[in-house]
Parts: C-alpha cells; sequence; structure tokens
C-alpha cells in the first residue's frame, strides 16, 4: 500500500538533471514519494499542500565546499554553524560539506570529532566534512581508513601555502595510494606554492603591495602546473582525483588531458570565477580587499572558458568556497569570501539567461557533488525514495543581492546590488519546511551529520 | 483531480537518463501519469497491474535510421513496415524514423505522400521520415520549407554513390543554408563516392571481387575525410548536421574538432560497428556477404574507441541502419543488415556488461534521438506527460538472437548465435500493451505518423 | 688540380641555410668553385673580383609560382618572360616556375612545348614549368609519366574555379596515385569552390559586388576544407601533395594534422599573405580592386600565425603568385597581382626585423623551393659544386618599392610605398653578371630551361 | 692575402647540418680556412695532406652531457678526464661539457676551480663545465652572475634525488629568473623525486628488488609530469630551459606542448633510449644491472617516437650522459652506463639506415649542442673560421663496439657485440691530428678550457 503523504508541492515545473515537466511531488516520511499528476488522491489526504502553479521545482541544492566557524591568523569567521546554515538555507542549499582541520599531531577523529561539536545542534542544513591533512605518514594512513568507514570519505591536500598546509608530491602520492584502496577521495588545493611565495617576496620586495597585486603573485600558470602536477600524482597513483576552486582556464586544459588518458579527475569551480573578473582589484582601497582570494580573480575573458566548461560537463560542480571574514577582521589578511546563500540564484539566473540549461543548473549546483560525495541517491535530486530536500523558485520574481538580505554576519556582499530573475520561495529540508516566502521558518539546528559512502566510481 | 489510471507498471527499477529508482509507473490516456510508490491508490482502481517486480522498466525505443520497404537495383526489401515494426516493438523499440526517397523530379511532398501510404495502417510502431534529397534546386529548397511545417523535419544527402545520390558540395551547402532558417537538419551520409569510385575501378580492374575488398574500397580515410567536409560545409552555412552510421574513429576525431571549433555536429553509430569487425570479411562465401554494407565493418580496435564515444557522450546515438533483403536476392548487391530488433537487448547486455551506464543506454537508444528528431518530451523518456512507451526487461534471463527469435522475414540474421543478458517481457505503445511474454498483443498496423517540431538546439 | 677562377665574390658575410660566416666565393665555370679566405690565391688569378665587404651574400632566389605572359579572359599578362625574369632579377630571383596550361583536350607535351616557345630566348632567368591539368583520364595519366621523363615534375590540380579548372575528387586522387610511382609531385589550388560558388550566388543576389565582399565569398574555412580534403585525398593515394598558396592560418593546422599522421605535405605562402591583411579591401575604388586574388587576402592577425610557421618550418616556401594584369586591362575580372620582383627584399627586411632568422630567409626564398621541385643540388645554395646564382645585397641601404623601380609593365604596384632595409647590388646567374648598382648587365633571353628531378622524398 | 694552409682534407664528402657536396677542407693556424676544389692550390704548398676521397667529412661531436672522475657514494669513476677524454676523441667527438659540483656550502667558483684541477692538462679534448646548483639563495645567485663572466653558461638543478641533489620549485625558480637576466641557462634532471622516492620504498616493502624493479620505480608519468613543471617554471620565470637525457616520449609531449605555448625549452636524448630499451632488464643477474641508469631504460616502442623526434627537430640535441663505474665498483649502486666513445658511430650508423638524415646526424652530435652552450661559431660545424675540429668516417668499414675497442678503463661496455656501418679513421683537434687508422696521435692532455658564451637565444 502506498504511504500517506505528508506533503504535496503541486503543480510546478520539475527540473531533473535530464528532464523538465510538470508534476506535483507528495513526500512522504521526509522522502520522495511520488511525481505525478496526483491531485486529489487518497495517499494526500491531509497532507500539506503546497501551490507551485507557476513555479520551478529543484532538489535542494548540495555546497560541498564552504567554511563556517573557521579560525585564521587570530580571528574567526564571521559565521559560525548557526548563522551561515541558515544563510545557505535561504538561499536554496539544504545540504554543506565543511572541512575539519586537526591540530598538529592530532589524530584525525579527534578534529573530526571537535568540528562535530561545532556544528551538532547549530547547523540548520545537513552537513558533512571533509579531512584535512596536513601530515602523511603511517599512521594518518591507517587513520584515514577509518574516517572512510565513520562517513567522511574526502580528504583535502594542499600544494600551496608552504607555511601552514601544503604537502609535499610525496605525501600526496602516498594519501591518492591509500584512497586507491579505502574508498576515499583526495581533493587539492592546486596551486604552486613554493613559486608564489618567491613571487610574493619579490612583490614586496619592489613594494607591490595591495590586491592589485594578489592575482600577479599567484598566476594562473601556477595552478595549472599544479593541477597538471596532482592529476600525474593521481595517475601514478591509480587514483581519482578531484581538483578544488579550479579558477584558471588552462588549469582545465590539464583536467581535459588528464581525463583523455584515463585519469579520473573531477572539479569543481566556484560563483566568483565564474560571475567576477581581476577588474575588481582595481577598486579603490577597501573595496578591492573584498575579493582577495586564493586562487585570485582571473582576467576577463578567463570566465567565458569556464562557463563553456560547465556547459560541456568538464567542470562537474560548483561550490563557493564560502569564507566569511568582516572586513573589519580581515585587516592584512585578506582571505575568502561569502557565497553559502548566493550561489543558488547566481547560478540559476544564468541558466534562465541561457548560459547553461536548466538541466546543467541541477547537475552542477546539487546531483554532481552529491554523486561525487558520497550522498547519492538520498541527496541531489528528485526521485522517487530521495531525501525530500526540496527548493521551490518563483522564477518571475527578483532578489536583489546585498548584506541587507544574505542572513550572514559578515559585514559585506561581494554581489552587493546585482539582481537575479528568480526568488527562492520555499524551501524543505526533509520534508520539513525550513524557508517560506523570505522568513525562516524551520528549527534551528535541526540538520543532521551525514555518514558518506566510499566513492563508486 | 488526477485522471484515473488505465495502467500501473508496479515495482520495477525505472531507468532514466540520469537516475535509477524503484517506483510504479502510471499510465492515463496514453500518457505516464505518475511515478512513484502508488500501490494501492484510488486513481489505480479498475487500472491493468503489470507486475515489474525485479524488472527494469525503460522507455520505448527511438529507432531514428530504418530503412523498410526500400526498393534497391531491381528488388525490394524483405521487410515492409508491417513486418519490420513488429520486429522492432519485439526488440523494444516503439519509434522508427524511415525515409522518403521522391523519385525524379518528383516533388518532395508527393514522395513523402507516396511513403505514407506504405505505412499507414500497416507499421505497428509510431514512426516519422527523413526526406532524402538528391537534388538541391530553388523548388526544391522551397519544398523543404513545406517539408518542416509538415513535420518533416530532417534530410538526407550523400557524399557517397555518385551514381544515385550523391551531392556535391554547393548543393549539401544550399540545404544546411536552408535548414540554418527554416529549422530543419541535414543528416548525412558521409564517405568520399568519388575516391571510392576509383578504388571499387582499381579493385575491379586487379580481379580484387568479394567481400575481403568491399572494406578496402572504402577505407576509414574516405570517411573521415567526408566527416570533415560535411562539419566544415556546416560550419560555413551556419547550420547544424547530424553524421550518419558513423563507423571509423577517425571520423571521430573530426566530429570532436568540429564541436571545438562550435560548429554543432551530431552523430549516431550503430550496433553492427560497435559489436562486429571487418574480421566478418573472412568468413567463407556467403557468411561473409552477410556483413556487406556502407560504410564496411571496421578493424579490430575501431570499436574500442566508439565505445569510449558512447561513454563520453561524443556519439549521441546508436540507430540500426535496418536494410534487410534476403541473401537469395542479394546477389551481387549486398547492401546493409537487418537489425531493426537486435538494437535494444544488444545494448542493453552492453550496459549490463559495464560497457555503457544504464544511463547512458537509455540516452542512446530513445532519449537522444527522440530531442534530436523533434520528438521530445512526448518520445525517449518516462516522466509525467510523456508517451507511456514502456519496456519491461527481465534482466535475469537470457535472449537468443537468430532466425528463430527475430521476427523479421528476412533468411539470416547478422547476430545469430550470439546471446543478450536480458528477456524483453513486455512492450507498451501509448499505454497500449503490444508485446506480452514473447507474443505480438497488440493491434497490428496501429502505430501513428508523428509530425516532428523543428529543432531547438 | 683546381680549376681557374672566373669570379671571386671577396669578404661578404654568406648566408646559407644554416650558417653565417664571411668568406670569399670562388666561380668557375659557372659554379661555385670554393668559399673560404681565398684571396690571393694562384686560381684567382684573372678571376673578375667583386668586392663584397660589409655586403651579405645569398643564392639566388627561387620563385616556384609564377605566371607570365598568361592569357586570362580576353585579355593577357601585362608581363611576359621577357619583362618579368628582368624583374625577377632585379629582385634576385634567379629561378622561375611558371606553368603549363594544355588547351581543352590537348595532349600534356603540346601545352609544355607551346609554353617553352614562349619563355625559350625570352626568359633571363633560369626557368621550369609546372604542368596544369584539367582532365584525368588514362590518357592525361600516360602523358604525365611523359612528363616527368621530360623534367616537368609537378602537375597543378584545382579544387576551385568549377567553371574552368576544378578537378573532381576521384580525378585528384588518380593524379596523386600516379605520381606516387612516377615520381612527380601533385600542386593544390586549395579552396572549396562549389561553395564559393554558392556564396557568390548569395552575394550577387544581395547586391554584394566590389572587392569589398571578395573576402567574404571565400571564406578561410573553404581553404580549410579543401587543404583538409587534398591532404586526405594524398594520404589515401599514398603520394605526397605541395599545397599552392596557402593564406588561412586554419589551413596550416589542416597541413599540420596531415603531418602528424604520416602524410607528406609540403605547403607554401606569399607574401601577400605575410605583409597584407583583408584591411586593403577597405580601400577606396580602385585602390581595393589592386588587391583581389585567390586566396583573398585574410582578417588582421591571421599573418601573425602565418610568420610562426614560416619561423618553425611548417610552410616550407615563400613563392609569390606573381601575375600582372594592368588596372585597364583588370576590369571586372581582377585576378592576382604582380610580386616576382619584391619578394626577396620584402623577405630580408623581414629577416632584418627579426620576423625569420637569416638562415630561414635563405631557406624559403631559395633552398627548399629548389629541393622541393627537383632543382636540387644545382640552385638554392651556395656551395661547392652549386650553381653560381649568387646575390649580393647591401643591408646597409634602403629600398623604396613602387612602380618606378619595380620593372615590370604592369601599370601598379601593391607595395608602393613601401621601404626595405636592404637593396640588390649584384646578381649573378651560373657566374654571369646580371644586374650590378641598379641596371641590367646580363644577356636577355640567357636563361636555360630546367629538367627538373623527380622527387626524391 | 689567404693566409698558408696546415692541412687539407681533400676529396670527401663534406655534410653540413644543411648539405652534403665534394670538397677540400683547408685549414689554417686550426681553423677552416676554406672548402671547395682546393687541389693544388698556391696555399696548400706544405700543407699535410689527407686523403679523404670516398670517406665523410664532419665537425667534430660535442657531447654536453658527461660525468668524469666523479665521485659517488664512496667510489670513484673508472674513468677520468685522461681516459674517457682519449675514448671521447676515438669515437669522434672532440668537445665535451662535465659537471662541477661544489661542495657542501661550498662557493660555486671553488666547485668549479676544483674541476679544472682535475681536467686541465689531463683532458685531450676541449672541455666546458656546467654548475651544478644545489642550494639556490642569494648569495649562490650572485655567485651565478660571476660563474657567467667567467665561461659557465648553464646550470644544472634536479628535480630528482632527494636526498641529495633536489631543489625544490621555489628554488628553481629563482635560478632560472637569474638566469632570465643574467644569460645563463638552468639544464634540469626531470623525475619527480618524491614520488619515485615512495616507489622505491614500496618495493623495498614487497621485496621488489634488482634491475627489474628499477623502471618500476622511475615510470614514465614520473618523467612527463617533472618535465611539464619545469617547463612551467621557466615559463613563469620568463626564462629557457634544457631537458636533460629526456628518455620517456611522454615527456616529449610536455615539450612540445611547452613549445606551443612560446617557453623556449630545449631537449637532448641519449643513444641509450634510442637503441636499448627496458627489455635489458631481463637479462640475468649482473648483465641486467649494467643498464641501471636513472632515468631508467623504457618500454618497448617509447623508442620510435624518440626518434621521430629527433627526425622532427623536437628534440634538439644527443648526450651521452657517461658515467662509467666498474661492474665491480658499482655493487648496489649502480648509477649510469659509459658512452663516451660509441655516441658518433652509433648515430651515424642510424643515419646509414636511414633513420635520421645525414643532415640531422651533424646537426644533433654537434651543431645543436655547440650552439645551445655558447660553443658557436667555433665548434660544431664546418665552415669558413670555424675551429678545424674535423672527423673523417670511412662509411664502408664496420666497426665492432665492445671492452676491446672502447678504450675506457671501465670493465663492461653497454653496446657489447653490436656493429656500425663506418669506421672514424681520423680526428683532428683545431688541425691537429689526434687519431689516426686507429692510434692516438695526438698530445695527451691537449685540450682547452672552453668560455662559453652566455646564451644568445
Amino acid at each position: 500500500m502506498a504511504e500517506r503523504w505528508d506533503l504535496v508541492v503541486q503543480g510546478g515545473t520539475v527540473i531533473t538533471t535530464s528532464e523538465s515537466f510538470v508534476a506535483d511531488v507528495a513526500v512522504s516520511q521526509g522522502r520522495v514519494a511520488a511525481l505525478g499528476r496526483l491531485e486529489g488522491l487518497a495517499a494526500a489526504q491531509g497532507a500539506q499542500v503546497v501551490d507551485a502553479e507557476g513555479m520551478v521545482v529543484v532538489p535542494g541544492g548540495v555546497d560541498c565546499h564552504v567554511h563556517l566557524d573557521m579560525p585564521y591568523g587570530g580571528s574567526t569567521n564571521s559565521d559560525d554553524f548557526a548563522s551561515g546554515s541558515v544563510a545557505a538555507l535561504f538561499g536554496g542549499t539544504t545540504t554543506i560539506i565543511d572541512f575539519a582541520t586537526p591540530g598538529k599531531g592530532e589524530a584525525l577523529e579527534l578534529g573530526f570529532e571537535a568540528r562535530r561539536r561545532k556544528a551538532d545542534g547549530r547547523c540548520s542544513t545537513d552537513y558533512g566534512f571533509h579531512m584535512v591533512m596536513t601530515r602523511v605518514c603511517d599512521k594518518t594512513l591507517r587513520e584515514m581508513d577509518r574516517m572512510v568507514r565513520q562517513g567522511v570519505t574526502s580528504f583535502k591536500l594542499f600544494t600551496s601555502n608552504p607555511q601552514r598546509l601544503m604537502s609535499d608530491d610525496g605525501a600526496i602520492f602516498r594519501a591518492m595510494r591509500r584512497t586507491r584502496d579505502n574508498g576515499g577521495l583526495v581533493c587539492m588545493h592546486a596551486e604552486n606554492g613554493r613559486v608564489i611565495e618567491e613571487l610574493i617576496r619579490e612583490a614586496l620586495a619592489a613594494g607591490n603591495t595591495g590586491p592589485r597585486f594578489h592575482p600577479l603573485t599567484r598566476p594562473m600558470e601556477a595552478e595549472a602546473e599544479a593541477t597538471a602536477r596532482v592529476i600525474a600524482l593521481a595517475e601514478m597513483a591509480g587514483a581519482p582525483v578531484y581538483v578544488m576552486h579550479l579558477s584558471a582556464a588552462r588549469a582545465l586544459d590539464e583536467v581535459r588531458r588528464g581525463r583523455k588518458r584515463g585519469v579520473k579527475v573531477l572539479s569543481e569551480t566556484c560563483p566568483q570565477y565564474l560571475f567576477l573578473t581581476a577588474d575588481e582589484y582595481e577598486r579603490p582601497g577597501f573595496e578591492a580587499a573584498k575579493f582577495v582570494s586564493s586562487p585570485p580573480l582571473r582576467p576577463r575573458g578567463n570566465e567565458t572558458r569556464l562557463w563553456q566548461a560547465l556547459r560541456d560537463g568538464e567542470l562537474q560542480a560548483v561550490s563557493t568556497d564560502h569564507c566569511s571574514f568582516s572586513m573589519r577582521s580581515k585587516g592584512g589578511k585578506p582571505r575568502g569570501a561569502p557565497g553559502i546563500g548566493t550561489r543558488m540564484l547566481l547560478m540559476w539566473d544564468a541558466a534562465q539567461r541561457g548560459r547553461i540549461s536548466p538541466q546543467r543548473f541541477v547537475e552542477v549546483v546539487a546531483s554532481a557533488p552529491a554523486r561525487i560525495f558520497g550522498l547519492y541517491p538520498r541527496k541531489g535530486h528528485l526521485a522517487p525514495g530521495a531525501d525530500a530536500d526540496i527548493v521551490v523558485i518563483d522564477p518571475r520574481k527578483t532578489h536583489a543581492f546585498g548584506v541587507a538580505s544574505h542572513h550572514l554576519r559578515v559585514d559585506y556582499e561581494p554581489y552587493e546590488g546585482r539582481t537575479a530573475h528568480g526568488v527562492i520561495r520555499e524551501v524543505f529540508l526533509r520534508g520539513r519546511r525550513m524557508v517560506s516566502h523570505g522568513r525562516f521558518v524551520g528549527k534551528p539546528g535541526g540538520g543532521a551529520f551525514l555518514r558518506r559512502a566510499p566513492r563508486d566510481f
């Protein structure tokens, strides 16, 4: 017998990664029960009915690269799991993957548990963690296996930040080798840290400080080189690799070449590399500092190649690398930018303008990150049996990005003044209504930790 | 109110181009009404219930390249629309696109009407036609526009067969130019006919006759060259092009290059180029003649690159180029081979073996050809609102290909003796049961002519 | 014993395709006898001594693509072998290869003999002929063999000019096939004539006449396509191919790809594609008509890729496609432009400016064309034993191009007003002084017909 | 007045990088004075006349990568500058470039002077040094400038050998940056040392020792990766880079890509990678150990791509990486192999067999290394003014490689038993006869240190 339905989202245009069709979506016990013309059916008796006529219905967004409550250089993010996850929900994102960084010499598990304590009971989206690895040795390799079994199936390493985070090629190779066997996935920050260090040294010696010089010290070649390198390491290790925040089109060429050789390379980019360019660094003073991230914004023209790659499927996912430090606290150490709440509408707007299809929109903001990071088939799609993470977009209204609407604590918004065709009207997390008509109506901190599955590709 | 349902296919694993999930499929008035856990719902009262537990449920196949009831060199195909379409249904194909060839000097409409008279009331699948063009002039260009309006939106031209079918580059260019504006799509047989003519002349002069010499007179370079050329013509015309029966991996390279330049190139291959190789021509006598088609089977190794392209999405569709002349009638003029009924199971078997994913299976045999040729969203997918063309496959049983099971009149079967993991158990056309447990249970000749939409890409 | 020397060119910087060194060049009986410090040697007693201190000494230029005394559309070239060859010598070119075009149905030999009658006793440079083929049949194929034996070892065919010159792919293939065996070389005019015909038809229908529309009716894609095609034909024929007057960088890509597949592809470009761009077509009226040639001048930017290819060795030769019709006679049928006398200094000037090395200069204007067309080791280089075709350039002086200095009968000069760093001071043909300090001092009509060797690559 | 000639090599076929011609070569005061038919000329009165009729005359070989008298792991090379340079002369090589490695913390100059003390008065060929850099800091960067001024214009760094020699990417980048400005050239050993270290660790842990496992711990991907990386570093530094002993075809692809991006990449390979394959590691015991070098011999098939690249000019030079440890001393630490004396005949034999042209032979063994390393125009070619380093080869005789004929102290010969078409009959160094008919007739230790010029490309 069909289960009784708790919720029916009625009459909207459902968008999946392959189709668009008008259908009601029935939810039972937090899961999608049926799609189709369901109006008036017995199972719907008593169900909450949400009218979505004229609306677009998509799966809840999966943002697989965020930093909440992250300490850095003496200060801490403006936004913690409480405020950040609510902003995410307002923006249509129902699942996030953040990072757990063990302390120096600390076991991976301890680092993981410390992060859970920050998120559990505070995070309003569902959530998981990548494990940051700064030390690869026999002990931590064994710990990796245990983490995979605990549902932390991805590991982040760096070719950059020699002072704090960088691993040498041998360490990266070993970690990848381990994931070959334990079902984990190595995620890379790919920029050549040593060259960047030299370029910064040269810049400082020449008195070239300020945001304008930031992209010059982190050239696209440094990203392309490191990308090529981590792909070669993956190839030799017989393991896949996920390239994070790919920003330079030349790095894409390396991804393409790796795939042609048969290496399993996955890659994401971020909205900032799609919508913004290095021109922002020409803004006066503080205004430019907002855009200092690593990798930096790239020269005009670069972004068109990223869009092409997004269309062609060469870039799999769009994540945010959300990292919000208030302008006050950023001081001389700018690092990252907020984005957790703007991603979905920015990308939906791009789909409306024809830069990607509605199908690709769903793919890159939800389905692909869910699949890659072991959350499929629960997350990232609307089909019978999936978690009822449902976003209803009103495509006829207009949203204005800005501090006034971003629901974050951070005191600036990179897209201030920009607008999108589309407003997020309803957001459901496992069938529970979280956001409705611009108000948060859910239970704060009701998100669940997601044990992610080992990779199956 | 939800419509009453006529049919529920219950408990199978539905495969779409992006997902696999267990769901019931409800049908109302020939269309898919809902997917999900639907058992026991009011709307299903009185519906025919088909138990698909443990089964795979996919959309009906779309074969966009078949030749039924085709006269050639004095004889005619062994199979007409009646026998051919029944064989198609047994094989899980519910929609076919055949060809209309006007007589010399005849208006396109007349050629089209003549073909409809052959198919109407006889064809048991739904069907459409490509228009063959052998003469491009002001008059036929105007006729093209009218054909598009009548739902015949694709036009086939040849760079081969200088004696009967070949168009020169100017003619092809003009036809493409016209489709740029009228929403049609030019489909090409791409082999260099003039060079082939010379190679045949050389072969005959050297006494090199027989099937063994067939591939030598139609080398892969001749296909690659013509493919490159028609893509260049499309580029200059500002129009898309569909490359039919792509067989040589080198032709694929040309498709890839064209796309990289921004040309909209679509391409199909056929099972014979995926499952068979030129080794077949080494068979004795008559046995080898079965495999004489144009393009010919290609050397071992070539097929692995086609499979790769199929996986990567570089080949969009798998059609059959079905053309069945009995061995008796073939005589000295072999041409083509039967395939209309074997395509789906051959490809499903390949999916079972991991050569393509189940999602790609659905894409290449149904969804993609439907989209490309203006049949979407009616055909090629299972989603609310689509035609209820449903195929139920039992993946645990084994099917033996052969004359004994192919339901055709033609007296041989290229895959004789081969088996597939999977048996087609039920086939529904617009909700009507056509094939069930190996018997034809539908109304013969009940297929509908499909007015196809102009291209929307 | 060393022969007595007739001439010593003393103290210049000799440039070869691999070196630059200061040396005297001794000549005996029309050939280079020695290079080195030869001053005061017995063998030089009585020799004419030419002081080349501070000068550059290079081999005489070989222009492998000129049209002299050519009838076209009712009129004839302004310049015949007499005036054209003298202009060549003034410009440092001592060998030319022109074309012999048999009349309709006429045997190749007769066409050849008719051309020799035009040149013999009139041409002041040494000379040879390519044979133009417009008809390929058993008879003309046999004649090709005979022509090779008579020293006419290259054959020109066209994919353009459907009304007069175009061969179909089968004919080109057959001619190439024949050269595979007889040691000849097929040279192609590679533009898609049929598409160009349609584009011209469209342009005329739209009233788009005038030089400005010329390049639009002969797009770069039409050249790239035909180039790809003739390379594919050569590949299938197992023969080399020489692509004449390559103008579009995209055609170069095809050349590169052909080579990568192992096809022996040779190619030339012409100064007009290196120094001029389609901007010239924006000139008013008659001024623009001067630049109407086929292929047309290409958009700005294209030429930088040709220069790169020239540097890299991807383009082998620089010829002129010299064809001088007076503006008066050109009327509505512009065709080609003069160039026979300007090539060497234009290219030398480019070498001075660093666009190519001095070594590449010698290679592309002399050595490579000599090798490709069977004139090596007699022509194209300065080494013991070679013909003493010697050009002395004064690199410190400046030459002004223009009607006033081009020594032709044609009434315009494409490079009017342009200057070059360098003046051609002395020109020797087989040791005989032809040009000295701006005056013609040789015997008019003293050039020799060159029997060229079959290809040895 | 012409100088008096000391030597005339008479009647041979002189091969240059662009030509082959019969000529006498006259020498005066150690330099080439003239080429041509010089017999009986006054200047030749009293000159030593060497009959080279039927012989081939080429410039003396330049081996830009040798290790003589090198200490390693407790032992020292079997061959020092005395024995090694004599073997070189027997083999037709008249110039070598060895390495100077400063001790830990030692100034570059001191390391250089120490090496000069080893070579001066002992080396019978002319010679120069590359400077090995294992430490890059402000001090050593300044020392680099001084070394360039002293004629040591190339610097070797390693991405391999983490325990002893490896520089990190920042150090390599800085050294390259310095050469951008000081005219030096960075030469790289390009293999990923960290990955190799891990692979060796894995091999040891698995008990996989012995020569058979050597290539598995140094895979081609590790070379390709490091090659790509050093090219990217050069690109970012705005400097050229010379890739030493390129062995893997995939590394070549990286070289090609770098050049396409405009990076000035130069590269050499060695005879062992052209003539031998990893099959040698299948030999029993000690026999296999002879072939243990870094990079290792590569799988069969790889070498054909190197030959192709040598023909196409994608590899510029063939050096030996000569390093001769006796089998006795090699023990568990095999490293390198002898080759200083076999290179020229191996390559000449290849030219005879048509694998490269005679012109390319001269280019890769002499002219190109001379140009790249600042020895041109003195070394590497036979033209008036060049050093009279002349090698006379008798192409009709056969040479047998082996310990019996290699004139080295080392106790094995990798090419034992192989033969070459050709015997080196005479070798002249700056006009002085060093080897004649198989006997050393020169003055031992008479080689000169060569101050090399800064790069001019």
